[in-house]
């Protein structure tokens, strides 16, 4: 079977450079022989998180698609120095079940210079629920001078989400760690699912 | 004037530790003479943030009662390894103009061992827009242990909250820092306000 890449939009934005990125990036996965899917929070209904009501909108249709996934290619933009919201709320539904033993990419893309705590932030999240994060990553700064008419117009950019489009691939099938400390004791969002 | 201190609820849960420690937290701020507000998400109607939507629900009551203060506590549920998706909604609709020189105290409430990294990520949030973050900061670990009759029970975290409590008001007037750098760069989720 064909390995199978999810990416996870984390903006709602109408022109999210964000949602460009990662659909470029699932482009290479494909080209790499991929079976691909674009989770587009925007065409989904995802209320902020509350842990008294985890099945929330489409929490379930959410879960569903990462779930199916071999790897998983997260997108943001940089908010005030870190990640997302709606890319957290999207997590925050999510858990173990999602992100255990799954070969993570991570992508940011920022307004300004500086997209890296958000990489940052996202990677420790991933840590905590014992995903298998790529050390490669793609951070975008200065975003809006990257793109020209909807696609990435900037050859080193274009390079680095190529790169991620091809890690996801060829590490797609990982072997799990052992049950590390931080899993034994993270109660993250949704401890009981 | 007695300073304004305000605190920032960033759990929707009914049961929320966070909710109570932020009670005890202004309890104190209002014994050492403080005017206290607290900003309880779950009464306030603010959907998934969308840049195209600033404006969104409570939006505007927010950042309102936000700018009103003097200095702002933030609390959250350590969800995955960070902070809460819900409290990073209401930051997200909000940007220099609440935050910046504003004393900002920290406070995250883990249901295992670690709500550390949630309260590293929160400083940099802060630090990116311009906070004055007090370095004291709360973290409760093994919070359902911490909790009786709906109060903290436990002395050293009763503590903990107290002296966050005091010198938010102690430190609720401070010298305006030159403009930084990062400030300067920082395009944050809503650049135009």
């Amino acid at each position: 079977m064909p390995p199978h890449v999810a990416a996870l939009v984390g903006s709602l934005r109408d022109e999210s450079i964000s949602r460009i990125a990662l659909r470029e990036t699932l482009a290479t996965a494909a080209s790499r022989g991929a079976d691909t899917d674009l989770v587009d929070l925007r065409k989904l209904d995802l209320p902020v998180f509350d842990p008294d009501d985890e099945n929330a909108g489409d929490a379930d249709v959410v879960r569903r698609r990462l779930q199916a996934a071999d790897a998983i290619v997260l997108g943001t933009p940089v908010y005030h120095g870190s990640y997302a919201s709606p890319l957290k709320v999207a997590i925050d539904y999510s858990g173990f079940d999602e992100f255990e033993n799954t070969t993570v990419g991570l992508l940011a893309v920022a307004g300004g210079s500086f997209p890296i705590s958000a990489l940052d932030h996202l990677r420790s999240v991933m840590r905590s629920l014992d995903a298998w994060v790529l050390p490669h990553q793609v951070a975008i700064p200065n975003a809006s001078e990257v793109v020209e008419a909807g696609s990435i117009a900037d050859d080193e950019v274009a390079t680095r989400i190529e790169t991620l489009g091809d890690q996801l691939v060829q590490y797609a099938t990982i072997e799990p760690d052992p049950v590390s400390f931080e899993g034994e004791h993270n109660a993250g969002a949704t401890p009981d699912r």
